[in-house]
Parts: structure tokens; C-alpha cells; sequence
């Protein structure tokens, strides 16, 4: 076989399902070896979406999947989304196609410094030497992205790497390493912590979101009496009706530091110290209280469901019941829609094991806590903070969870930034339901001038933070590619139309006139 | 005053008229800034587009613009279009937005190494240390952005160096080195090559493909009886009736080869060696024969009015006049639309002094020889390969050359990657015709495919390079961002549609249904 073929079938078996492509020239070889049936190929017309796709992929499955990109453009256009997935834990084999080596002295017009692209935001970079090599380079990128946290792995593959002979390699069986329980000698000191009494916050991040490291969680809350929240963005948590509720550190600097104000102890699992998101003239970078001390009970690379056992096992038996969410009773809203009216529409229409991806930003992020009370569902937020994250994340967690509804949330500005996921949406019958929060403006900057302290923005401020002239028509944005699509201005309509998308296999968009 | 109403204080100064721009929270002092008249502020609702229009901009100008990106992941999504503005040798200064300084130790989640995500492509890169001393950085990033060729200078500004006092700086004149004329030894020995009647070839890039220079060209090709080329895509050329018609070296490789075969001798003026764009298992990367010289006349800081003068000069007096272009009578075509009644379509419609950006791909560029006789006009293409350069190039070309009428031809799949440019298009009621090629497929990659040999494509591959399930519904597209648009699918419909876009101000999209 060649070593595109050598590529394809390692990565496959090696368990990576699925390949977010937006192929060039130099990846035709890839094309011709992505014939392979254990590999499922999913076009994306731009990479952003690609490797979006992929940290939702990740999200979901807990397994890498692979974005294929041409060259070192093709890989910058991805890099936004590679740092989101990347802050988010997400696990991705990019492989990136590059001239022949033979090629590369000409400095033709697509060579650039692929490596130097790829560093800032990979884990894990090897430019293949040759097409022998493919298979055995293409096992190293499988383990690293399947790490715990999952990594970036960057593979570059040179043209002759592809299309040359790759002899007929075996499949070397990935060595991955189980996540280790936390020490004692720390986990004894977190005992000591919950057991003094002081006022404490357990913060939980990474995996402790989801599964038995929630439950367990809910259990260490109840018994040792402290609270228990996450960061405000996460990358995945498992929430709703009978699920351990988490509360939510704020996002603006004076709510987080109100909020935190009375812990004389943070717990962090998974996750660090809680830090303002961006840095302002007048506000700490630090949210917590100077005398309030952060302890660490589980690192990113630890178990902690390990921890959290431990921490019960502190208590020889006298365990509480965690305290579980109850479904929220409210009826459907009626009328203005505002984001109180918009949270109870969801909370009411959201179905069973729904995923919500939320980039609502200003219109849904600050009200999310009143949809904990309906039906058990996720919530994938954007971890690094580069806009038209959740398009593609909810393109790939749809076709990571074909049983499942997505809902993904965003505003009418961060929707323009990967607005191509639409396309693939419909191209593959994907069950994603776009919510678009239309304000017409970037909002959020509007916000942030405020907290800034620039004063009242003059006119040409704020006519860079308007989209509204013209007024993107959603409706035809949606039809463009393929995307049935509605437009409401009403809260009951936007419970219905929820409903209806729901109702029905594929994509939907849904503008909400605000 | 602060440090971000210092910078755009300096670049104003320097004349950088206009800012590119999609900010976010860190460059909210930079928007407060904007105010200032002198600084004309588009908004942009993709960094690709910024960048894009910055390169547009230059090209028509030859002074740069300034592109406005919100930290590493809004200078990633930039990165492609600094790439192609990078290659075609034209100026920009980039402004990024950064944490404050205090901020970064905490790794919040939108830090990323942008030094290192900028360094592969930025000739000149700073971090400002202060606020006063951003006045001083901004002058050298305009003076680096204005060397010739224009470079890409990146300007980091953490957030201290935008809100802190930077006093009231003086505007530092720039230090612009003007261009030199080849050292007369190596002009001789040009000389001494046109002489010797032996086959050649010239081939005209950077400013030689314009004005002065270009006429120049016209009498050495024709006094030493040498022909005159470019080569397969030019960053601009001032081409159609009245003009010294060029040659264009054709983009596959066995044709490349055929059509160089006869030449003894290559002239480059501000370009290199004709190389493949691509490598392929089994075509070569150079594409003139071994026996052919290559001799540069002039490098492309160099300047060829001089050095084409100076060739001149060898006749003493004996020049011959250059040939020119004549207009092209034929009627516009009618009936079935294909590559050369839609060629013949534009050169019919084509208004004096239009800018016809190219990226056109299958469609356009192999017959675009037939618009030479066209009125009057600039054609502007893509030299880096990275696609999704040509609507945010129109975009900065129309706001270059308010007077002018742009004509941007662009495949569909390649319209995909930075289609929001549509969108700054209506909002500045920019005189751009944007075309769309709609074959429905990404038909290069088709080509390609059987270039490298790869056999038939089957299923998979053949899906990866099909676009048109869903099939893109442009005017819905061009409506969603306030475009005026039309389809049409005869060789008159277009060329009326073509007409009917000119006779009036402000966007359109021209569906042509392949």
C-alpha cells in the first residue's frame, strides 16, 4: 500500500472514526485512500469547521478525530478552533498535507513554515520522513491526541510520504496510560480541608463534570457540607432533571469576585484557581479573596473519579445523599422574548439527552442557570474563547451522537464566523437545531467597552460593534445552504419551533428576532 | 492621550487611511481611538476578510492598510489571506490585541503565543513594551509594511500599552529607502543575452506588470525581438486595449513545459524561475528546460523602470515601438455558458478601468488570455494559493478605487471560505459585481486528482470533491448579506447581468449556473 492508504488504515484502526476534511492538491492521495469503509469522511468548506467538528467530536466520544488540511493555510485556517479544542482537552489528529520535499526548494506559492504554524497550538508535530514511516508516525499521533487530557497532534505529511510505498505495516497496538488516583498524602489534606468547617467551594472541570466523577461529587458536597460549581465556560457538563447540580462561577469580574467572596477555601478538580477572562485597566486578574486558599485534589491528567472516592472514603461510610436537580415545572413562556423567556423555552423544550452548545454570549449565557431543570441533557461551552466555536462543535457532537438532538446556541456575530458548518449540517442529515440570538450588534463588545472604562463609545465605536446595517437575513442564510429555516419573535414561537425541530431528522435554524 | 489614540494617531500620520477590523475585548481602547477622522474604520465580520481586504487594498494603492485582530486565534484566522498579501509582496500592518501584560501569567483562555502564531509569516514582528513607546513602534511597522516589496509587520499591543498615558508623541518621519537601479554589470550582461537573438523570454512581476514599467517592457520585447510573459498568477496587471499585451505561462505542468520549451534564455524582472505550483509523483518542479538561463534583470526590491531604461539605453535610440493591445470586436456571445463565451462575456462587458479579481480556478482562469482586449483594466490574483482570496481582495480593492467598478470571479467552492466579505460589501455600498462560478464541485480538485496520477476516484473521493449536495443557493447567500443577486444561466443573461451590475452603484452577485 502507499502510505496514504498505510495512513488511513492505522488511524482506523487505531480506532479514529472519522475525518473532517477540507482536502487540496496535496492531499489527493488521502482522497483516494479515504475509500477505506472503516473511515467516515465528512466534507467541511472551510477549516475552521474541520477542526471544530473535531473538538466536538472529541466531546462527545472521548476519542480523537482526524482533520485533514492543505498545507500550511489550510492548517492556519483551522487554528482557531485548534485552540479552542486544545484549551477544552480535546484530543485531534490533524494531518496536514505539504509539497514533495524534492518540492520545497522552489519555494512555490503555497510553501510557508508549516511547523512553525503548527507549534503554538500542538502538542505533539513530526513532519514524516517517508512513506515507510507513515504508519508507525500516524500510531504516535493516535496515542498523544488520546491522552488524558487529549492533545493536538499535528502530523505533516511531505507528497512522496504519500504516495510512495509504505510496504504493508502492522498495526502497533497504542501504549496509553490509565489516568493515576490523585496522592493520598493531597488527597489527606483536602479531607482535612472539608473537615475544618470553613466555608468551601469545590470547583469541577475536565471529565469531573460528567458520569460517576459528578455523582461522586454530589456525594463529597452533601457530605462534607461545602459547595460545588464549575468555571463559567466548561467543556462538557452533564446537567438536568436528577443530575448533580453545579453552580456557576460568573463571568463579569465584580459578580465572580462577589460570588467567591465568602469561600475561605477553593477545591479544584480538573480545573485551576477561577481568573477573569480578559484583563481591565481597574479589575484583578484574580477573582478570589486574598486570604481564600486553592487547594488542588485532581490535576487534568489525573482520575477524578479516583479522587472523589477518596475523599468519600474520608468519611468511612457516613456519606450523604447528593442533592439532585428537580424538573422545573414552569410552563412555557409566552410572549416578549428576552433572555428569561428564551432560558424557559428551552428549559420546556428540550428533549431528553439533548447536547446544548452555548455561545450565546449575551443573549443566553448569563440566564443558562434556568434551563438546569430540564430534561437531562450536556452543555458544551467554548473554552478558548475564539468565536465560531459552536457551529462546528455542534456539527461534530451531532455526528458523534446521531441518537441525540443538538441545540446549539449562538449569537447572530459569532455565527458568521464558521457559518459554513450550516452546509455540512445539511449535507450529512445532521439533527442540529441553530438557534441564532439576532441582536444585530456584537453586544458583547458593547459590554466589555463598558467594563473597559472607555467611556460613552462615539459614533464610529459604535458603529463597529453593530451588525445591523445591513441586517443579515437568517432565513436566506439558512435556505443558502441547504438549512430549513425559520424566523420568530415571540417566546410561545420559539417553543414551538424548538418543538417542531425536534420533531423531525436534520438540521434546523431558528433566528430569534431580538 | 493613550497608547491605541497614539497608535492611530501614527498610522494615520504615515498614511495608513484605513483599518480592517474585527475586534474584541482587548482592543476596545483601540475602538474608542478610531474616532480620530483621519482613520477611515470598515468592520469585517471574519479576520480572514480583514486581512484579505488589507492585501486588495495595497495592491490598487501601493501603501498599506491597517488589519484590526482580536489576540492569537483572531490573527490565526487572518493567517491564510497573510499569507497570499505575503506572497504577492504586499504591505500590512497588523494590529493584535493582547492580555495586559499582569493578565498573561494566568494563561486565561483566549492567551496563546502569538509571537509564535505570527513569526512563519510576518517579516517584522514587536510586542510594545509601553504606552509611549507605541508611537514609535507603530512608525517602524509602517515603514516596514512600506518597503518595496510591502512586508507584513505584526504589532502586539497587551492591553497596558493601549489604556496607559503615552504622553504626546511627535511624529517620527519615516526613513523609506527608494528602490535601486540594477548594477549596471548585470544589466550588461542582459544586454549581451538580447543580443545574441537566441529565444527569449521575459517574464514581468511585482510593479513591472504596471505603468512605466510595463510600457518599457513593451519596447525591449520588441526593439530586441524577445517575448514577454508572466507568469501564471500576478499580484496586478494593468492589461487590455492600448496596453503591452503579456503572455501568461500556463498552470499545468506538460503545457508549462511545451510552452517554455523554445526559450534558450529567461529575463526575470521582479519575479523568479517558472516553478510548478504543485509537485506531482511524476512531473518535474522546474519548468523550463535544463538547457534554458535563467537570468534575473531585476529583484523585486529593485526597480525595473530604471533597469528596463537602462536596457533601452543599450539601443542607443534604436527602439522599436511596443506592440499593444487591440480591442477585441467581437459581439457578445450567446447560448450555452462555458469557459470561453463566459471569457467572451466579460471582455464585452468589462467598463474602462474595471479591477477583475481572479479566482476563478476551472472555470475562468485558462481562458482568461480572451478578456486582453477588453477595455482598460487591472486583473488582481491570488499568489499564495490559499484559497478565499478573492472576495475580501475585491473588497479592498473597491474601497481603494471608489471610482472603479470591480469584477470578482470566484469559484464556488472557493466563494465558501471567506464569503462573510458580502457582507462588508453592502454595508459599504461597495461598487463590487462578485461572480460566482457554481459548478457545483470542487472541479480543480478533479483535475488535480488525474494530475497526480491517483487513477479514478472512486465513491469517497468523488463525494469529497462534490459541492452540490446541498447545491449552494447563491442569491439566497448574496440576499442574507444585503447583495443584490441574481442567477442566470445563458452567456447573454450574464452578459446583461454583468451590464446591469456596472450601470448601477453598490454590490451585486451573478450566479453563473455551470
Amino acid at each position: 500500500m502507499n502510505g496514504a492508504e498505510a495512513l488511513v488504515d492505522t488511524l482506523a484502526g487505531h480506532g479514529v472514526e472519522i475525518c473532517f476534511a477540507n482536502p487540496g492538491t496535496s492531499e489527493m492521495h488521502f482522497l483516494a485512500a479515504l475509500e477505506n469503509p472503516k473511515m467516515r469522511s465528512v466534507l467541511c468548506l472551510f477549516e475552521g469547521v474541520a477542526t471544530g467538528a473535531a473538538d466536538g467530536w472529541y466531546r462527545m466520544k472521548h476519542a480523537p478525530a482526524c482533520a485533514l488540511l492543505h498545507l500550511g493555510p489550510g492548517l492556519a485556517n483551522g487554528l482557531a478552533n485548534i485552540h479552542n479544542a486544545r484549551r477544552a482537552g480535546s484530543g485531534i489528529v490533524n494531518i496536514v498535507g505539504e509539497h514533495a520535499s524534492a518540492h520545497l526548494k522552489y519555494d512555490a506559492p503555497l510553501t510557508s513554515d508549516i511547523e512553525g504554524l503548527a507549534r503554538p497550538l500542538s502538542h505533539w508535530l513530526r513532519r514524516t520522513d517517508t512513506a515507510r514511516s507513515v504508519a508507525s508516525d500516524a500510531s504516535m499521533a493516535v496515542a498523544a491526541a488520546s491522552s488524558r487530557p487529549g492533545q493536538i497532534a499535528t502530523l505533516i505529511l511531505p507528497g512522496e510520504t504519500s504516495w510512495g510505498e509504505a510496504g504493508d505495516p502492522k498495526l502497533i497496538p497504542l501504549t496509553t496510560v490509565a489516568p493515576s488516583a490523585p496522592p493520598s498524602t493531597r488527597v489527606d489534606h483536602i479531607i482535612s480541608v472539608l473537615r475544618s468547617g470553613e466555608p468551601t467551594l469545590i470547583i469541577l472541570g475536565g471529565r469531573a463534570t460528567q458520569g460517576r466523577a459528578l455523582a461522586l461529587a454530589g456525594s463529597v458536597a452533601a457530605s462534607y457540607q461545602c459547595r460545588l460549581a464549575t468555571q463559567f465556560f466548561s467543556a462538557r457538563v452533564e446537567r438536568g432533571t436528577g443530575r448533580v447540580p453545579l453552580e456557576r462561577i460568573p463571568y463579569a469580574v465584580p459578580a465572580a469576585v462577589d460570588y467567591l467572596k465568602e469561600f475561605k477555601h477553593i477545591i479544584t478538580v480538573e480545573t485551576g484557581e477561577p481568573i477573569a477572562f480578559f484583563s481591565y485597566p481597574d479589575k484583578p486578574s484574580r477573582l478570589k479573596q486574598d486570604h481564600c486558599v486553592v487547594h488542588n485534589l485532581v490535576e487534568t491528567d489525573e482520575d477524578s473519579v479516583a479522587g472523589l472516592e477518596m475523599l468519600l472514603d474520608g468519611l468511612r461510610g457516613k456519606t450523604a445523599l447528593a442533592r439532585l436537580q428537580p424538573r422545573s415545572t414552569d410552563a412555557p413562556p409566552q410572549g416578549r422574548l428576552d433572555p428569561i423567556s428564551i432560558a424557559k423555552a428551552l428549559a420546556a423544550a428540550l428533549p431528553e439527552n439533548a447536547i446544548l452548545v452555548d455561545e450565546s454570549l449575551t443573549t443566553g449565557r448569563e440566564t443558562l442557570g434556568l434551563t438546569a431543570g430540564a430534561a437531562p441533557h450536556d452543555v458544551l461551552q467554548n473554552m478558548g474563547g475564539s468565536i465560531g466555536f459552536s457551529t462546528p462543535a455542534a456539527t461534530g457532537a451531532a455526528l458523534a451522537c446521531p441518537d441525540r438532538r443538538v441545540f446549539c446556541m449562538v449569537g447572530d456575530g459569532s455565527a458568521m464566523y464558521t457559518i459554513q458548518s450550516l452546509w455540512t449540517q445539511a449535507r450529512e442529515s445532521l439533527n442540529v437545531t441553530t438557534i441564532i440570538f439576532a441582536n444585530n450588534a456584537y453586544q458583547i463588545l458593547k459590554n466589555e467597552f463598558a467594563s473597559m472604562g472607555v467611556g460613552t463609545p462615539g459614533p464610529q465605536a459604535l458603529a463597529m460593534m453593530s451588525i445591523g446595517n445591513p441586517r443579515i437575513d437568517w432565513v436566506s442564510m439558512g435556505k443558502s445552504m441547504g438549512v430549513p429555516s425559520v424566523s420568530i419573535s415571540t417566546a410561545e414561537a420559539f417553543h414551538a419551533s424548538l418543538l417542531a425541530s425536534a420533531s423531525e431528522a436534520g438540521p434546523m435554524l431558528i433566528e430569534v428576532q431580538l
